[in-house]
């Protein structure tokens, strides 16, 4: 056995300066795209008014490296500086003014496009990017395709049997907010969830997207709620029994924290026989779920967590290592990269072996299906040790503390 | 000193069976009010169908009890009983079958009325009635007012000055969800807010709303909601400014938990510097909020807990005793009434006397303007002691222990 950890990065961005997703699109929105783009240029402009120094800089200091951000080779030269041997890819790689985005805004924002036929449009002309990008080295890939299932039912069920086809594809992404459409929990998106369980595709949601129409410019406001939205269709999948229909269906939050999965995963197994009063809510819930809510975590539900804060890292046990997967949120400044392994240093240091495979790795690669022993060479070549990361590389972790970790089952008596 | 704990109900419901509202109610609506009651009779009708012996049982094995959710006389026997000496009242006294509520759902659902006369004239009905009712004995009340006011600022502020004014009221409702008119964060609600803090009245969302028109009918997904939308206004007053501007003014969140209020207070502070990803929030942020977003809470965000999990217990020093009010929730089936002081001495057993005292009382009465000393020989006579609770009377809090309970702080090089 290797001591190189598999690093692969749940949450990786890539996407083409705007005006390249011409040649992608059909060309009959031409004329719209020449819109959208004066309008992304014009936010650009405004920010950079703002924040001149800190974009330019940004963009300056690591101007070879953004360019990974839609080069294959500059993209593996990055991964392989940063310990990373594969990646989930979403789109806009340009966090700070919104320049390297799907057309239309069909990337992040998606559930904002009031047209469904610009929003299958942008989606479509990144998904032919994205099935190039992922072409190369399809092994280390897990392009996460577009698809804005709120708009038209059968399309996406078409885009989807599409991409199920692409080298390199491991997941799609749904607009974050249903808003005016149907609820992720209605029964008319089962052939949606019927072909992504088909194809073995991950459905995602992105931290991105809010009701920002409602906050009044008050950012706080937008932080205080950017991971609820992202992490909401997880329930209304789950209590809606989608994950009965459908139990090879799995579900990803990325990107929007994972320490609220403790206390969620607390308060539904609760509903299930937390004493008198919800008792009667487990009657209620019959046919809707067969196993308690949290058993649905690691087999069903997945968090793409990102840059673990410490907080989360010491939930691990609850949250549980089988649910949680590391990003480095490359090309993203608010994320690790090119710092990867020194920040990894710093926040896993502590932590025994096997929990850090899982994390950074092991959980990524069952969930996505990554062939491990394809990856093993590039990891023994650029993955870190246990040593790189200051472990102790004998520390294994205590099964009756992962065992005893969700107290509340203890506490009401449920599950084994 | 006497040892008896002063008991203030942050939670308990009020209202006449729905017809005994008609004399409340201008007689111009009246035609209105028939169709609403025929609705609720069908309601009713419905669900005895399906729970016959539930409801059947409840409401006779309670029936004089019961009584109390209209009869002051009644009401202060059943609070003598159960150990509480005052009390904060909502609306909607009947939980199971709707029976007991404010004409036209003006009660905790008033969201979701359309037309606002009849929103104002239903919430009208009601505070006439509950001043009625805080009219006996207002010392021991703490009537919550209602007032539409998504529907019209100046109406509201109109029905605030009047409830200003009598005794026993000692706050207002007001819708938990704005859903088509403006949110709480917009500067519009600022003559409401003023009118708030100038009579001394804290401002309550309460659960019961949620946006079920998105369920589906599934139960499931309305549980793991109901706590998020009525705790939301909490945010959007705090990171637009209302509590720069309004200083005094108090929100406060009932009946929807406390537990979380630790990963919010957390995650709310980590914005104004906890890292470098986050640090240049706190400039976005500036002129919005003076202090940590968890300094807030104890003087301007109040959590009206009513009966408290043992894992809210648990966290008491990070969520606060100075903010979480313990409430018995009479007369609902879900509540501790006609149980308080043995639930209280199952769950706080282990608890220090100190923390005791500020969950079970001296918390609602800083947030509420109770008067201790008019409440005192009313405890003396019906109040619980530690011993009763099985506490050991000379067990006080650590007060390191509560310092370093906001962990984050220090994590993060935070406040003081």
């Amino acid at each position: 056995m290797s001591d190189h950890y598999i690093v692969i990065s749940a949450d990786t961005h890539a996407g083409l300066p705007s005006e390249g997703y011409r040649e992608y699109l059909e060309a009959r929105y031409h004329q719209a795209f020449d819109d959208f783009l004066a309008d992304r240029q014009a936010r650009r402009d405004e920010l950079l008014e703002m924040n001149y120094e800190y974009i330019t800089g940004w963009e300056t200091e690591n101007a070879e490296g953004l360019r990974g951000g839609f080069d294959p080779e500059q993209r593996d030269k990055e991964l392989d500086a940063d310990g990373v041997v594969a990646e989930v890819i979403f789109p806009d790689a340009d966090a700070i003014t919104g320049m390297a985005g799907p057309p239309f805004g069909a990337g992040l924002s998606a559930g904002e496009i009031t047209d469904p036929d610009l929003a299958f449009a942008g989606a479509a002309a990144h998904n032919r990017f994205l099935v190039e990008l992922c072409g190369h080295h399809p092994e280390r890939r897990g392009g996460v395709g577009l698809v804005p299932i709120t708009h038209d039912i059968e399309r996406s069920v078409r885009e989807i049997e599409w991409l199920a086809e692409q080298p390199g594809i491991r997941g799609v992404m749904v607009p974050t907010m249903w808003r005016e459409h149907l609820p992720y929990n209605h029964p008319d998106y089962d052939p949606v969830w019927a072909a992504c369980q088909a194809a073995h595709l991950p459905v995602h949601t992105h931290s991105g997207e809010a009701p920002q129409e409602e906050y009044n410019g008050n950012i706080g406001i937008y932080l205080a709620e950017a991971a609820w939205w992202p992490a909401r269709p997880a329930w209304h999948l789950l209590f809606s029994g989608v994950f009965e229909r459908f139990p090879e269906l799995k579900f990803v939050v990325t990107e929007s924290g994972a320490y609220w999965a403790a206390d969620f995963m607390w308060k539904w197994d609760q509903y299930m026989g937390g004493g008198h009063t919800t008792k009667k809510m487990a009657a209620l819930l019959e046919g809707k779920i067969s196993r308690l809510p949290s058993e649905y975590f690691g087999s069903n539900i997945f968090i793409g967590a990102s840059t673990m804060s410490k907080e989360e890292l010491r939930r691990r046990y609850i949250i549980g290592c089988d649910v949680m997967m590391w990003g480095t949120d490359y090309p993203h400044p608010e994320g690790t990269w090119p710092h990867t392994v020194s920040r990894l240093r710093a926040d896993f240091g502590a932590l025994p072996v096997d929990d850090t495979a899982d994390l950074l790795g092991l959980t990524a690669a069952r969930c996505y299906g990554f062939d491990l022993e394809a990856l093993r060479p590039l990891a023994e070549r650029v993955g870190p040790t246990p040593e790189d990361l200051g472990q102790d590389p004998a520390l294994r972790s205590d099964p009756e503390e992962v065992r005893r970790a969700r107290w509340w089952k203890e506490d009401y008596g449920l599950g084994g």
